[in-house]
């Protein structure tokens, strides 16, 4: 499996992935699954992905030099000269569907799905940040300012403490953090999610990245909010009141029964009514 | 979908499911997926139940009827006279693979897949407390020391939470308290679980079900742990630092690049090389 996150924010975008890779319990690699593309002054966008390596992997190569054509009066439209990211995104979604073409039929042969899925952000001057959700049929999906943030991978146990801090008013280091927060969760409780991450973030209108950073089991910030987080996390969960129960009368402990349903249903023997 | 927690501690036991059945985003009922088989001062038992309604709700009817036969010189094997709650887990296993005959070859026939399974959890005296996660093919796993808690449904947001809190020694209150922090989260990322939810502890040796609650929107204890939780977990947020960069030479944050590993892969022009 793999975790990315990529967000969009009024001050910028924040992207991170992980890198583990595995065909298997017991074949697990390494391979980092962001890559950026950039003309320092023009044009910045960065590109995490998820799903088969070998699908994701020919897609970022293709890309560099996908053409998309244009009529007799215009030269093909590539990343390197999209006036627009939805342009850069229809490029992306070409090179998807050209790895499709190479491989689904021999993939499908071999009972594998062809499954990759991208996140695909950044600005090309003129034109604000945008940020997309590529599947594997090339098709995709624009962030809001409503939906800030994408997932790709095993988006689930992280999504929670994104869906509860971000917005798009979030400062990018604040983003940074909850980005690093919602990689942690995951890391915890899902194996197939592994060190190192790649975390990368973009100032908006600067047209170049701005920090990238490779963190690994050394790297002391993460190490700080991964002790930090739990510990702190154990004390707010003390803090908060336990439920309390009258004792005697199970149906309407203090913490409150609903009126309007009926608190167990119980059988006692064989034969009982059970609805 | 469904999101169901079965905790063992060595206090008791501790159930939590919500109520939200859906076939489709636009066909949303509320059906309880708890049921307590009891008889008070010998047997408890609680079944929560997730996947195919038509095949949980099956199983619930037929397991306090089920009977598995054990030779001409015993009566046969039922939930109501197991001596054993492994022995009452085979019980259920054999209802599950009843409805399997009945009911699985004309789901297959219409490309449904036969997809339940359940959260078994009790005691019976003689025994200590239990608890076994029950799959489609009726087979079963129990429990331990180092893993006390089962989820069935929809699992992955609600567990870190658990997978920081949760050991043997969780006092029952509290390990209520952090089943219903972890159906928040859930409740707040996905919509296919839903209200009321029922909550059910169970203290050891008691062989009777202790407290149980039906809590819908109104629960004065659970809107508190709703915001509570939410707006502490902002607070605890906002007090870690933020990383920190020194601004200019992006390769060597202030938070600590990592040695073993280059920053990142950056392609600047058509043709790069990319690896």
């Amino acid at each position: 499996m793999t975790y990315c996150i990529g967000i969009r924010l009024n001050a910028g975008l924040v992207f991170l992935s992980d890198s583990r890779t595995n065909a298997g319990i017991d074949q697990i690699s390494t391979f980092r699954k962001m890559m950026v593309y950039e003309k320092p002054g023009d044009r910045f966008m960065a590109l995490l992905s998820a799903g088969n390596l070998s699908i994701s992997q020919s897609v970022r190569e293709i890309l560099q030099l996908e053409k998309l054509d244009r009529g007799p009066d215009q030269e093909p439209l590539t990343i390197w000269n999209a006036e627009s990211m939805f342009d850069a995104a229809r490029v992306l979604g070409a090179a998807v569907r050209r790895v499709y073409e190479q491989d689904a039929p021999a993939l499908r042969n071999a009972g594998i799905d062809f499954n990759a899925s991208f996140i695909f952000g950044g600005q090309i001057k003129g034109e604000a940040m945008r940020m997309f959700l590529v599947y594997s049929a090339g098709n995709f999906i624009e962030a809001t300012r409503e939906t800030c943030f994408f997932q790709v991978g095993e988006s689930k146990y992280g999504k929670p403490i994104l869906d509860r801090i971000l917005t798009p008013e979030t400062p990018l280091d604040e983003a940074a953090k909850c980005a690093l927060v919602s990689m942690d969760s995951t890391l915890k409780s899902n194996l197939g999610v592994g060190l190192p991450l790649d975390l990368l973030v973009y100032e908006a209108d600067s047209f170049q990245s701005a920090q990238h950073v490779c963190i690994d089991e050394h790297n002391a910030y993460f190490r700080m909010i991964r002790n930090t987080w739990g510990q702190r996390l154990h004390e707010v969960f003390e803090a908060i009141d336990d439920p309390r129960w009258d004792g005697g009368d199970t149906t309407h402990p203090l913490m409150g029964g609903s009126a309007r349903y009926e608190p167990m249903r119980k059988i006692s023997k064989p034969g009982d009514r059970i609805v």
